[in-house]
């Protein structure tokens, strides 16, 4: 499947749509999901460190996690509102996941460079309502944001 | 805390205790622990593919989890009874985790090599116990092994 500005908006809104619903939890607003070769969700998940006492359960991990078992991940695509990590970018590179959608990596640039040397398609999308809600979370919890990316 | 070959012989016999309650449990037989700067088991975990049809549970990963929220991991040693793939090799970058023990890399050549470029101290401990506990397995369940890293 290719990527239409379309398809990337819509896979973005359910990203987004999970990170806000961790925001209204009280955890850290980051949100993902992984889609079939065909355009269909597999996972979704959001960033539940605060909620479960989790630290391993990033918006990236969660949603893989939320998939389940799969036998290949060939033609999948991750969708995550911000950069993935150095721990997030080591699973999509080990799970061959072909593509990586990121709403923004301004206000954290993380592991995606590394991806595109190593063969996964990125896609920075520069979408301003994620650059809006990661600007409002570390200027609130700051101490928080440090924890969850081990500075 | 200096690791000497009393300490590192300890910490690897936790890890290997994982795989092998992994193995009983018919998992994966990879086991793990993280270690506090002072020598104290942080967490423990092994591999859950199976158990739980959880594909985010690889043994460093679970043994990261559980040991829950940690403010910093300077001066931590996380051990594992094989390599630690890209996905656990990005976790432990990500979190600054400073050491890391590895039972065997000749079933498995995980990113330790990357870790190592990076800062983190690599002892590679060369255990026959472990070289064949993963032989015996991926001979009995390569699709499972092939599963487990994405191949």
């Amino acid at each position: 499947m290719d990527i239409d500005a379309l398809d990337a908006s819509a896979m973005l809104a359910t990203a987004v749509a999970e990170a806000r619903a961790g925001l209204a939890e009280g955890g850290i607003p980051i949100g993902a999901a992984l889609y079939s070769a065909e355009g269909t969700v597999l996972g979704r998940g959001h960033n539940r460190r605060v909620q479960d006492g989790d630290p391993s359960a990033h918006g990236e991990t969660s949603a893989f996690r939320a998939a389940g078992r799969q036998r290949a991940y060939r033609g999948t695509t991750m969708v995550t509102t911000l950069s993935p990590c150095w721990y997030c970018s080591g699973l999509i590179r080990q799970f061959g996941i072909s593509r990586v959608l990121i709403g923004e990596a301004e206000t954290f640039h993380g592991g995606h460079d590394w991806l595109a040397e190593n063969g996964v398609e990125i896609v920075l999308l520069g979408d301003q309502e994620c650059v809006t809600l990661m600007t409002d979370f570390i200027k609130a919890r700051p101490e928080l944001w440090n924890e969850d990316i081990g500075v």
